[in-house]
């Protein structure tokens, strides 16, 4: 009888271990080294002041990259002196890190490339965008409730940077090259427009400033709409009518992250990024809903003269990542996280600004939601700082001698009493410049109690 | 005794199965769900003259993606109809596939993407180009003898493609905007080269033809040479000299793959792509080697301002690649196995051409080869097909005709007596193209023979 049982239990672990083996080899043959490899990146300790990433940086294998200030081979250092400055400068949206670092989400949207993944140019209707990521996209602004995708083309890009370019060269075709497309835009507006326009030296547009100026203009005008408004968060329509005015709406922050939806946005040209969305900036990958056909065929010609169609790569994670987003309960967390996380930030930097005479932001107001289904208040990408004393007229140079780093508001055609501070980036950056900022203030209220 | 026996049996076998399934928990945690996924699409078996990928094809999940004439759920059913045409138009370097599916190749090029991997616009020194890769880069031509690396800077872009906008840009920045640089070449050349000088209608240059035509030509010349040529795989130097003449050398095909090398390239400013070394064309991601430092960062301020940056993922995947390829023995696994390829479909080709007085294909003399130590035979990407008779005027409608798709002479701004055939498809695809011709060959045989 006790032989039994030990035969019965000897035959039962050994047949588990067969299971196993075999079990593990089925599922994890070719994939299994890149598995280990990544896993093995992924747990390296850096305090959660930085993160190793499978690439490495510099020459040696993978270390922690620390966020700014942070210090150590483990990032556990804060080093808080004068060289330790708030870089509030760059949309660079790494708030969204701990979303796709969180269980279910890391496990959701990591993704294996294969060595034979789609090495070919095109996919197999000869097209350069994955269907598959067509259809998420369309999926992604129903649950956004941001975009009508009914009745428009979406035109894949290397993010929205060169879909603008795209853009304005699909809408300037002409014959006549004496009287290129002006495009316009309305101050204060962000800055790549103006730099891609000029850039280009083309006899096909050129940029024409503000667009209120060229009202009644005569000649084909392309005003440019950035709702909300980068810099200062405003929701935005355009300025101009007219048989001769084509519009291009920068839509990168029409998000529940950013801003309240006030209704699907259905314009005829709209261009969305990653970037803002899933926070994945280094993927430079856009889209354009577009509603004629024609103009959407003449931007993908422009795609494909420039460089031939988008990375099959990109595609393939920007896909993963949208079915993240889609497969967590309601496909709704990505954007509660967002808001919650910049309204959090907005909320404690007013309390800031609110103490303080010699700086203020922008005001935002309260609006419904469509997403949300309630009135929601502001949780913007980035402050729009002014420098209210007289003397200030370098904004930029008066925070900068504290310490912080913004971006001038000259760059965006406004002027530099005006500087426009990032509120997407890491938390460590984020605190960063809260404390930088405190700092500023207080030395204000010191500074004025020391005047009276 | 025997029961000691089988309590050390039974002991071992229970500590395996902790060991197998802790070892399993340990190793395969977030990237678990992405691994399955990949190796059960990678299992669907698709009979070898397909593939199904993870980004599936249209709106259901993966399934086979069979090659050109093969049909069917598992793509076993070849259709050789009038409807089955011989698709060598396009430079798609499918070739290679079999060499990454492998097995070593396969584990060795495979590669985890986590959710949160480089979600920042830059890497940690602010620039746009993974140090990894670029260090991985040089080795990659130090291996393969081809160009020379030292005191050049790397530039990548989305492609070749963009690059070579990014070089003509870089190259042609001017004050006195009434006289263009004028970008020429020698035909037969690569007709994007003109399309995009077209395309962008600059007041910084214009397409100006024919090199040898402009030969002490005054004003800004500058001058692609393609080296190995596209289409007819000859080895090109630069036609034109002068302080005024810049020169882009597009090294494409500058590969033991399709070339033998009689020195490393060393100019100003060469031209690679992953496309034509690793076969991955849908990654759009090239490379420019620069001597001069400021061309360089003029070539990056172009990259920055048309797209800023070119896309993390495709970084990273090159880097694998590059990897897998340096991991394999003695790194030259790869390009034996292109040369063989190529030099195989060459021979197979040439015999049948030797027995048609209709066609005739390029010569390309044998050659000795610093990276085989050997003169070596042609192993080109393109046969340049030539019509002989005095009536075929349209050479690719005679091919037409027989089922043959290629791709006209005129379109290199060469006659249309010639017509350029890819040599780079999957082996299904060159299979094809060798049984269409030979058809079209034994029909001539058989009309000469009726017209005696």
């Amino acid at each position: 009888m006790r032989v039994t049982i030990f035969w019965l239990c000897l035959v039962t672990s050994v047949a588990l271990n067969i299971f196993l083996v075999t079990h593990q080899n089925r599922n994890h043959r070719w994939s299994r080294r890149a598995a280990e490899e990544a896993e093995a990146v992924a747990a390296i300790n850096c305090s959660g002041h930085g993160r190793a990433y499978l690439d490495g940086d510099g020459s040696g294998p993978p270390v922690c990259e620390c966020n700014q200030c942070y210090e150590g081979p483990r990032c556990s250092f804060f080093n808080f002196t004068n060289h330790c400055v708030a870089d509030a400068d760059s949309g660079d949206p790494m708030y969204l890190e701990p979303f796709w670092m969180k269980n279910q989400n890391a496990e959701n949207s990591a993704v294996v490339i294969a060595g034979w993944h789609r090495m070919s140019y095109v996919f197999p209707d000869h097209s350069f965008i994955s269907p598959q990521l067509d259809l998420h996209i369309r999926r992604l602004h129903s649950i956004a409730k941001n975009a009508v995708v009914r009745n428009k083309h979406i035109v894949i890009g290397t993010g929205s940077t060169q879909l603008f370019s795209a853009a304005v060269f699909a809408l300037s075709i002409r014959d006549n090259l004496s009287s290129p497309a002006q495009v316009v835009t309305t101050a204060p507006y962000y800055s790549l427009y103006q730099m891609q326009t000029d850039y280009f030296q083309t006899a096909r547009f050129k940029f024409g400033g503000e667009a209120s100026s060229l009202n009644n203009a005569s000649g084909d005008l392309i005003e440019v709409v950035t709702s909300p408004n980068n810099p200062d968060a405003q929701l935005m329509n355009g300025v101009l009518t007219g048989p001769n005015v084509k519009v291009v709406y920068d839509r990168a922050y029409y998000w529940p992250h950013y801003t309240a939806i006030p209704a699907p946005a259905d314009e005829d040209l709209m261009l969305f990024t990653m970037s803002k969305v899933t926070g994945h900036a280094g993927s430079r990958l856009g889209w354009a809903l577009v509603r004629d056909k024609q103009v959407s065929a003449n931007m993908q010609r422009y795609i494909e003269i420039a460089e031939m169609g988008t990375s099959k790569e990109t595609q393939l994670r920007a896909l993963q990542l949208i079915k993240a987003i889609l497969r967590q309960g309601d496909g709704k967390q990505i954007f509660r996280f967002a808001y919650e996380t910049l309204s959090d930030r907005w909320e404690k930097l007013g309390k800031i600004i609110s103490s303080s005479k010699r700086f203020s932001i922008q005001e935002i107001p309260p609006r419904f939601c469509r997403f949300f289904e309630r009135v929601r208040g502001p949780s913007p990408a980035y402050a729009w700082v002014k420098c209210e004393r007289e003397e200030d007229k370098d904004c930029s140079a008066v925070l900068r001698a504290g310490n912080i780093v913004g971006r001038e508001g000259s760059v965006f055609g406004s002027e530099d009493r005006y500087v426009r501070l990032s509120l997407l980036k890491s938390q460590d950056d984020f605190d960063l410049l809260l404390r930088r900022l405190s700092i500023l203030v207080s030395q204000e209220q010191s500074g004025r109690a020391d005047s009276m």
